[in-house]
Parts: structure tokens; sequence; C-alpha cells
């Protein structure tokens, strides 16, 4: 069980074998290059063993592309005084884990009694330098309690590992010498060299033997050394990883680096990624004051935003879970660009930039899928990965007949993407003011997507109107649905984003324009047909009663009086079937309120009440979207409901830490971190940018005392503090 | 390249990286227990690297279950003087490898020179011992040319194998002490106990250190020796595997059976394993005279046959490609029945009985699948693995548009197999006069499949007679047809069988009938049902022309001129498209000829010549069925025409030691090995069963001079010689 007892430590008391996969996702530690979940250096039974790089993906069945677990540098067996240390065996007398969010560092101690009754004190310490992000650092500290004999430790590097049963690595070479090993593969199909190297060392006061176990693909370093009673010994292990998309000759950077690992002082190296992290806080950091688990909640979620964000690669994303599990196989969806952004463009626009300049990349792919449906400009993917092509899957097994497949539609249909992506540059543009970005990357992006979504509408002569017939809005419980409110909505801005940027770019940047205009061919006649669309294009909304349609037909459909199907522990989907969900009105999320909150300015009070109270009822809160809580707890705010806004805000900080949807085993729901930083911001804050600077209304639950958060100003960090009621 | 040069050994005098997967397949050894791909013990790049198990299958994706590659007892890394083995590197001044198919020992000789310039020579011996099934040997020569210096050798069991990707193994546990290892493991879904063991022994003028690197899950020995210009080191490695299939425990018997292998000699073991093997040859060898290819080739595909074939196991079946790649995943077919079994009934009984008892052991899932079709009795699986329960893959993907997958059909509508194993049954009875078997398994098997086809049958009144629709025949060109003819008149025959069957019982084992009508509930009604059914079957004859449709409007479908596509490489079916070639006559394999053969007393020689004449031109002799040539080679030979037979013949002679198909590496075609004995003896040497006893009725190709082939008599091996024409 995770404990919350103060502002900055996620604690653990006791070894529960029915959270071991819960906890891994939580003690996850990560540094933007790699992240390994919080499994034991020793291993356990049940374990969801890995560690992740960003952009290291390889083929898959059915679900084409996944990040690759990499060779194991954790891996630590231990024998003391001839029993193997686990905690499937013996007694644990004590335990203790702790992530200390401030420093990135995680610390476990165990006190265990074996089999045969030796008892032994453990402490492992380990982090991913946030100052060097191509090192991981471990610490072990082993004391015999009550015995005396040999201690071993075998650890190396294991080039074996797996992805739940796949494989992904071939063997190039390997070496070990004296304490140092490096490890040289290479992933199967996409062909990526991965260079890993270790040193390590045992401070023992008796004399400490190394042997080098040179076993293929798995080169492996056994210590040995002799404790008395109440005698401890030390075990350092540094390690380095390199990758051949960031470099030409990784085997070469690594060995290098090698060579200074000796060199390395622990107390130094944790100073300076404690550093890091201090800096990172210095911009992010967000204080709530009368709240402790939200305090610590919403720390833990930024923790995790920083810990997945590439700092030094602009050709990575961040995949749905992070760094810190198997979910979505490190797939990114629309989840980065509305969730998880706009944190990063408000505290930490180097990053956001890095993350925008992905989706730059990845416009061939875009432009690719457009082709191939037909469409003009840029269609983005509903998953992407390394190539910025699609890598949704298309069908994927039916567990309960396995003659049957289920079809997944979101990547044929799930378009909204391509405006989401548009929205993101749009949003970045406006917060910082970085015009370099938008005359080089952003312009394109945006005019690019325009052109998509003009190609994909439909005029429909006999209502002489464009439309979006057959499409999957965000509340995937419906498909292949018309006129879905967001999807038109956002199309429609994008079109107008386009013609913004382009008399913008006419206004102060007319060469840029120029080149532009002729690269990508686009012609008056086409910006003309653009106006059209912007006019032309249906959105639903009842003037008399303010009430807009999420698609065509929907409220026609049944409705189900949800609290009657309280309690539950499963989606509404999952209850009622894929189809028969369809049928109703019930939403996995409410795309009307997903676009008053992407788009706030753009609707009036009464048009937010209204909806506010027909599709909130309609929710699936509980099990529905992971993503719609603390979008749900921003509206709820905004229309003045504090009381709910705090129920659905705290859904969304217990998903990972808590574990309330029952999932967090399968890595942390980054989009979840993501609207929670903006659910206090933008929601209980009510922040907003308008054209004199920065203005808050603040509507803070009503026992929260005072919110600072922190918002980067040019690049500089500055504190804003909202007070609650006295 | 396989050399063809004497009647017992494969040869091969160069090391071809083009071939060498095909090699491996060609060079397997196996011994009825496991069997492993004729890979270097040193690894290649490349290499399709596998030991299997009978009946050691594992979940997987799309497929269901695939025999899973055991953990590693061949791996040998070896450092001559510092530089690492491997036929990629440096220079190969010498190469031999041979398969002694009388001794089953495969031995390679290997001149190297290294890259920097150091010539050793190695001989590799293994073998798969027949006289212990549970033993593996091998042992490595090692000798310096024109150098001296350090041998170190690393071997081991390596418990991280995949199946090309995916990994079946869960760690138990695992020791190395001394020169004795043991690994211990599980499968992961099917949680199958698998443990394994090797002593290692080398013998050097020199002192040799051993090491014992006790990795996880890969325990190594690192052996290490002097040696001198001109001298040579001997390494033996003693391999044993149990798994919890045939045993309690298979742990403690492996670790009983290690303390034994440093008393092995290797010689003794030698002579006792070929010793093994010159007894089966007694049993089933076949002398060809005046044609050296064919007689290599026909002792290779019997060697294979006798390597698959479980001696002491009855719950496991020979697999399409036996155990000597991944093709099928190790699943069985009616390959076994039809074209292995009767090899087996012929020469080797018990195996014969095993393999029919495998099928008994299935009739639960048979039953589950009739029942869960809405059918009685026993509906036999078309793939069939360790259960009995259907396993072919309902969808494969489709490697041309990854958006569509490709709907197998086979496990649904090829339902001939039924009848088949009921066949298999009946000629296992009439050969071996088995009665005690018929009784106390075979009846039931044909019983319950005789119930099957009575249920499957559909009553057409307005035709009024039965049919068969929408079904796949042995041509599996074409799907979804009615009424073909080797389904409808062997589900006839499966029925007459019965009542044969029933008949017999009733006369000779009363009370045993008795016994079985009550456990199957089969009440006089029904069998009166069958009799209807066996008159009122539609079964395609036209009476003017004695032409026997293949199904329902075959005829009307068009006919392609075949000859006018020469030359291909592919099968018709790749070349038109799947659904072109359904609208065409062309087939994969001709299933009324098929039918001819298995069921030769129940057609007249007219409408065999007349029939042959028409489909034998209309079929993919090169690249349709691998099951086809052997049996048209016994076509061509009952009609008199002994070139077509010959060359049919030679074209499933050649199917895997030269590759003509261009698929050997995914192992050998155990069918058509199976059919290139009976293509010998019921073709060439027209070899039939009366109740007179053994008649032949010889048909050899004009330059064979003469054929010896034995059967078995009552567990007595019979020699029966054929000449050709003086």
């Amino acid at each position: 069980m995770i404990e919350i007892t103060n502002d900055w430590i996620i604690e653990e008391n006791s070894f529960e074998l029915d959270r071991l996969n819960h906890s891994e996702t939580v003690f996850t530690i990560s540094n933007g290059y790699f992240g390994t979940r919080g499994v034991f250096e020793e291993g356990h039974p049940g374990e969801v063993r890995s560690t992740f790089i960003h952009g290291i993906f390889d083929d898959v069945p059915v679900v084409f592309t996944e990040l690759a677990n990499t060779p194991d540098w954790l891996e630590m067996e231990i024998l003391l005084a001839g029993e193997r240390f686990c905690l499937n065996q013996g007694t644990v007398l004590n335990y203790h884990r702790e992530l200390d969010l401030h420093t990135g560092i995680l610390r476990r101690t165990v006190k265990w009694r074996s089999p045969q009754g030796r008892i032994s004190s453990l402490v492992f310490e380990r982090f991913a330098s946030l100052s060097n992000e191509h090192l991981a650092g471990l610490r072990v500290l082993v004391r015999f309690e009550n015995h005396f004999g040999k201690i071993v430790i075998r650890s190396g590097l294991n080039g074996e590992v797996d992805n739940k049963g796949v494989k992904h690595w071939d063997w190039l070479g390997q070496s070990i010498k004296g304490q140092y090993t490096w490890l040289h593969c290479c992933t199967r199909a996409t062909k990526i060299d991965l260079a890993s190297a270790f040193w390590l060392e045992m401070h023992s006061e008796q004399r400490v033997q190394y042997e080098c176990w040179n076993v293929h693909n798995h080169p492996t370093l056994a210590v040995e050394s002799i404790l008395d009673r109440n005698q401890s010994v030390v075990i350092t292990k540094w390690v380095l990883y390199a990758n051949s998309q960031e470099m030409k000759n990784p085997l070469d950077w690594v060995m290098n680096g090698l060579k200074q690992l000796p060199d390395l002082v622990w107390g130094e190296q944790v100073i300076e990624h404690a550093n890091a992290w201090k800096a990172e806080w210095e911009h992010c950091d967000v204080v709530i004051d009368g709240d402790v688990e939200a305090q610590l909640a919403v720390r833990f979620n930024i923790f995790q935003l920083l810990s997945a964000a590439p700092r030094n690669n602009d050709r990575v994303n961040i995949g749905a879970k992070t760094l810190s599990g198997y979910g979505y196989r490190g797939h990114c969806f629309w989840d980065t660009e509305i969730f998880m952004l706009p944190f990063f463009t408000y505290t930490r626009p180097a990053i956001a930039k890095n993350l925008l300049t992905y989706r730059f990349n990845g416009l061939q792919g875009a432009r690719r899928k457009a082709s191939a449906n037909g469409y003009r400009g840029a269609q983005f993917p509903w998953e992407s990965a390394l190539t910025g092509d699609e890598v949704t899957p298309t069908w994927i097994p039916d567990n309960s007949d396995r003659t049957k497949l289920i079809r997944i539609w979101t990547g044929d249909i799930e378009i909204h993407i391509s405006a989401d992506v548009a929205f993101s540059v749009w949003q970045y543009w406006q917060v910082t003011g970085d015009d370099e970005f938008i005359e080089k990357y952003g312009a394109e992006m945006i005019l690019e997507t325009a052109r998509f979504w003009a190609s994909r509408v439909e005029w429909v002569a006999e209502r002489e109107r464009f439309e979006i017939s057959d499409i999957i809005g965000p509340d995937e419980y419906h498909d292949h649905v018309d006129n879905n409110v967001y999807t038109n909505y956002m199309a429609r801005w994008n079109l107008q984003a386009a013609l913004q940027v382009i008399e913008w770019l006419k206004e102060y940047l007319n060469p840029a324009w120029q080149r532009l205009r002729n690269q990508l061919d686009l012609k008056e006649e086409e910006i003309q047909t653009w106006k059209r669309v912007i006019e032309g294009i249906y959105i639903s909304h009842n003037p008399q009663t303010h009430l807009m349609e999420q698609f065509d037909g929907y409220f026609q459909r049944k409705d189900i009086n949800l609290p009657a199907l309280e309690p539950r522990t499963q989606s509404i989907q999952a209850l009622l079937g894929i189809e028969s969900t369809n049928e109703t009105q019930v939403l996995k999320q409410p795309d009307v309120l997903m676009l008053f909150y992407v788009l706030p300015q753009s609707f009036d009070v009464r048009t937010v009440q209204v909806n506010y109270d027909y599709y909130s009822v309609r929710t699936d809160h509980t099990y529905g979207s992971s993503l719609g809580p603390s979008i749900h707890a921003i509206m709820s705010a905004w229309v003045g409901d504090r009381k709910t806004a705090y129920e659905h805000f705290m859904r969304a900080a217990r998903a990972d830490l808590i574990d309330e949807r029952g999932n967090a085993s399968d890595g942390i729901h980054g989009a979840s971190a993501g609207g929670l930083w903006q659910a206090v911001v933008f929601g209980f804050g009510g922040l907003k940018h308008t054209e004199d600077g920065w203005i808050t209304h603040p509507h803070l639950p009503e026992h929260w005392k005072r919110v600072i958060f922190t918002i980067s100003d040019h690049g500089k960090p500055v504190q804003i503090e909202v007070r609650g009621q006295e």
C-alpha cells in the first residue's frame, strides 16, 4: 500500500504480493532517456520487469511495433551465506521503500530472515541520472545481522530479455574484463544498435574476489567476500547506455565512458542528479496548502511527466504509459498534445518544443496516411511510434471466442488527432511567443492539417453544408458516427488557425510565407476553399436549449440510468458489451465538454452549463476513459461545482498512486498526469492567458488554503499564488 | 550441396551460407523423444536453432500452440588461442559433414584459419541416443595445427532460448558444481516441467581447469587447457532431458542420472546407439539395386520417419515437419494417418499402435469439436497438438495488406480427417491382426467417427440422397465445395467399417460389444440410420465416361493449360491468387486419385485410368501439395506409366535432400517421406495384402534391377524381393 504521509516522498511500508506490479509502476525511475520499472534487483516471481529507452522500437505481431525491453542493468543475484535472497522465501522482518520525488532517488530497506534463520539487512538505492541521461547508478548495502560467512553477488547485463515473451535483440558482441563489462546488441527488425556497459565494485573489510563469467549475451560479474556478524559490504554499479539513433558508434562511446566509471563518486553523482531535479522543480512545482494527499499526488504526477520528458531528443514522443510499462506498447496518442503538452508548454517550453518537433518529423508519415486514404495534406496517425506512420493495431484477438477477432477502428477513423496536433502547436506559440518555431515547423503543421480537413469534409448538397461522416470522436463508446461535434469544431478551428497563420506570415515573414507556399504548392483557390468550409461546416447547436448534440442521432440513443448500475468494478462497455453500449447515450468521455475545455473562450457560460448538466451525468467517470476525470474536474470547477470538481480531481490523482482503475500495473497514466496539473492550474486556479498577461479566477476546493504554481515566462519560472476562501 | 555418392551416408563437402538452413534440416538428429536441427555447436548468424521434445507444447498467439524450443544442449563457444571459432570469420580450409544413416551419427570436420592466421582442425560428433532416448552425446576434438596457446570452451544449458522470437520457459532452478550441471524450467502457459542436465569433460595432455559460471537460466561450464602445436584435446558432453509428461519428478530423475554420466564411455554408447539403429534397419530397410540416388533418398526418408517415431509414448504424434523445424509448429495432420502410418503399420506396428493410441487419447477433444459444431460422435481436429483439440489457426496476417487477415478454413471444414483416422485404425487391424487393439481402442474410434458422419450428412429431399456440403477436400485449392468425392466416399467407407466392426465384435467379443454399446449409448435405430446413409449418400460417378467429378460443378470451372505457365518457381495458388485458383480446375492434389490410392480394391482399372488421365494433367505437381508426388508415383505405376511414376517419385525423393520445393528449411516433409516408402512398396513393388497372404505386382522403373523391402510378419521382419525386367 502506498502511504501518503508527507509532501515529497512516496512510501511503502510492507511487501504485498498482490500489489507487486502496481508498485513496480509507481516506483519507476526514469530520466527522459530511459525508464526502469520498480522491480526488485534480485527478481521476484510474477514481476513485470522492463527498462525502456525512448525511440528503441522493434517490430511485433498484431500491434506492429513496441518499445523493446532493453538488456537488464538492475539484475543482482544475492547469496547470503549460501542462501539466495528473494522475498518469496524466508521471512520479511522489515520492509520500507521510498521514492523521493524531490531528488529522484529510489531506496528500499529490507530486513530478512532466510529459510535457515540467517538474518540480514539490505539497503538498495538506485537512480536514473537526470544530470547525465546515459547513466544509471545502483548501490546495495548488505549487512549480516546474526551470522557470518560468504557474501556472493552476481550482476551483469542480460541481453536475453523479452517483452512479455517476445524477444527483440540480436547479439553483436560483448566483453568482460576485471570489473569492466560491455554488451552490444541490435534490435531484430529495426536494427537499432544498443551498447550498454557497467563497472561494479564491492567494498568490504575482507578480501573481495571478482570472477568474470563471460556467458554469451549475458556477461556477469560474480563477486564475493566474507562477512562477520554485524559487518557489511557495499556494492556500487554504474551503468551506461547509448544507441545508434543518437550517435554513429554507440559501442565506442560506451567503451570510452566505461573507463571513466571507476572515477565516479556515489555522493557526487547523487548531488548532481538531485540538483538537476531541483532545477526542474523550480520550474514546475505546485504547492497545495491544506491537502496532503492532493499535494503528494500532484507532485507524483508532475514527477512522472518530467521523468518521461525527452530533453535532448526531438525524434521521440511520450507514450500513453510513459516509459513505465507495457501498456499501449510505447505508442503515443493525442494524450501528448491535449493532456501532457500544456504542462510542458507552460513550464518547460524547451521540452514542449521537442515533443512538437517529433510531430513535425512525422509529417511525412502523416502525409502518407492522408494520401493512402485519398486525402490531401497531413493526417496524423492515431497511434504513432518511431516513424510517424500509423501503428494502431487493426485486429486484436477476441478472448471470448478464438475464431473471432475484434476490428480496431481508431487507426482508421479517430481523426480528430490531426486538429489536436495543430492545436498544441498553436497553444505553444500563443504561450511562448516562439515565432521561430512557427516559421520553421509550426506553420507547415497547421497548414498541412488544415489541408487535410478541407479534403476530408463532405459537401452534402441537400443540406447545403459540409459534414464529416463515419468517424470516432474522443468518446470511443460510439464509433462510425456522423458529425461528431468535437471533430467538426476542431476541424473548423484548424482551418481558421491556418488562415491566421497565413495572415501573420504574410505580415511579418513574407519571404518565409512565399517559400512555404511554394514548397506546399498552396494556391489561393485552395485557401478560398478553406474559407468556404469554415463557413459551411455543420456544428450542432440548438439555439433554444443551447444543447450541442455529440453526433447525429445521439439524443435518440437509449438513455441509461447510470447510478442504477452501481456499484461496479468495470467499464460500462465491459458491462454491456461493445455493441450495446454503442446504442446508449453513455459516454466514455464527453466530447462536448472536451471541446469546451480545449477552446474555453469560444463558448458562453449558458452553453457550458447546459451541456455540462446534460453530459456529465451520462459519463462513465469511474471506468470510462482515464483521460476524463481531470478534464471533468476542470469543467466542474468552471461551472462552480467545487465539490464535484474535487471528486473528479481525486479520481485522477489516485489513478496510479492508489490504482483506483485497477490497471496501473500496465504503466503510468500519462494523460491523467498531465490533466491533473491542468486541473490545478486551469481548473481550480482558473489561469488564463490574455493579451494583458496572466489572470487567475480561482475555484479552489473548500479545504485548500492556497495553491502556488509555477509557469515559465520566457524561460524564467514565475510563481503564481492563488488563495482559497479564508 | 548434399552429395549423393553412396548408399548410407548423407554428405556435404563445402560450407555454403545460402544452404545453411536447408542443411540444418537435413542434418537433424532425432530419436523419437527429442530432435535437434543440424546447427553448428558454435552458432552461426542466420541459423535456425532448435531442439524439440515430443509433446512439449506451449501457447503462442495466432497458431494457438507450438512445440517449444527447449534449452540448448549443443551450444559451445570455442576460443582458439583467444580467437572465437565461427565460420563467418577467418577461412574455411576444409569442410566435411556426414550423417551416417545406418548408425545415426552426425560428424563434421573443419579445418579453419583464424583471422589472425592460426590454423586449427576440429571434429564434431553428436548423436541422439536411440538406445537411451533421454540421452544426447557430443564429442569435439580440437587440434592446433600451426600455433600453440590456450584452448577455451564454454558450454552450458541455455534456458533463454526462443521460438523465432517467442519465449516459452520460466526458470525454476539450476545448479552447477564441478563438471555437473542441471537446469529446471517450465513452459509458461502449459506448465510442463523440463529438467535437463549435463556432464562435460576435457581430455588434454596439459592441466585442465574448470570454472562454473552459475549465470541465471544459463549455467555454463568454462573449461580451458593449453595446447602445443599439433596437440589436441577432446571434449565430451553428455546431456539428459526428462519432462513431467512422462514422470512425476523429472528433476529428481535427471539429478540421479547425472551422477552416472561420468561412467559413460563414448565408444560403448555409440555402439549401443548404432545397434539400436541396426535393429530398426533390420525391420525397415529398403534396398534399391541400380539407382544410387533413389537408394540413398529412400533410406534418408525412412531414417526421418524412424527418427521422429515415438517408441515409448502414446500421447504424442508426429508433426507434419517431424521434430526438425518450425513449420506447422509441431502440429499433426492427416499426414500421419494416410502417409506415414502405413510405413509403421507394415514394418513397426508397435510404433503405429502408439500413434493410433494418440488419436484414441484425443477422442475427448474430437467429441468436443463435434459437439461444438452440433454433431454427434467424434470429429477429429484438422490440426492437433497436445490435447486433441482443434489448433488450426483461424486467421493469419495478410502480408500484402496489414489491415487484412486471411481466414483459414481448414480447421472448420476440412473434415475428411475423421475418416482418415478410422481408416488407419482399420488398416492397422487388417495388416497386424491386433484384435486386442480394436477391442480396447479401435472399435470406439471407428464407431464414434461413423456416428459423426451420420450426423454430418445432409438429407436433400429433392434429390433423394444424402450430401455433404460446404467443405474442403484434400485438394485445398478449392474450398467451400459440395460433395467432394474423397470426403463422401470415405464417409461411406467409415460407416461401412463401423458396421463390420460391430458384426465382428458381436461374433467374437460379444461382452466387449455390450460394454461399448452401453458406454456409447449406441441404439439399434442409430445403426439403422447408418445403413440408410451408406445406401443413400451421393458419390459422383458418370457411368458412361467413368469420370468422377471431384465436387459439384468442378467440371464447369475454368480449364487452365498448366504447361503454358512453365517454367515457374511457385505454386499455381501463389501465381494466380487464392480466389482465382479456386475458379479453375487446377488441383493442389487430385482427390479422386487420392481415393483410389487409399481404397485401391474399390475401383476397376477402367475407372482408375480414365480419372488418372483427366486429373493428372490438371494437378500442380511441382509446387502444389508436397503430399502429391509420392502418391502420384503410385498411381502412375499402377496405370503402367513407369516413366512418369519415376519422375513423381524422384520429385518426392528430392523434396528435402535437394530442397526442390524451396521450403525444406522449415523442416522435413514427413508425409512425403512416408509416401516415398509407399511408392516403392505399394507403387513400384505392387505389394498387396490379400487373404492368401502377401502378393506383389511389380512395376519397377526400367533401370531398377531389384528392390528388397522388409515388412513385419507378426513382429518378425520378412524380406520381400522384387526384380525388374532383365
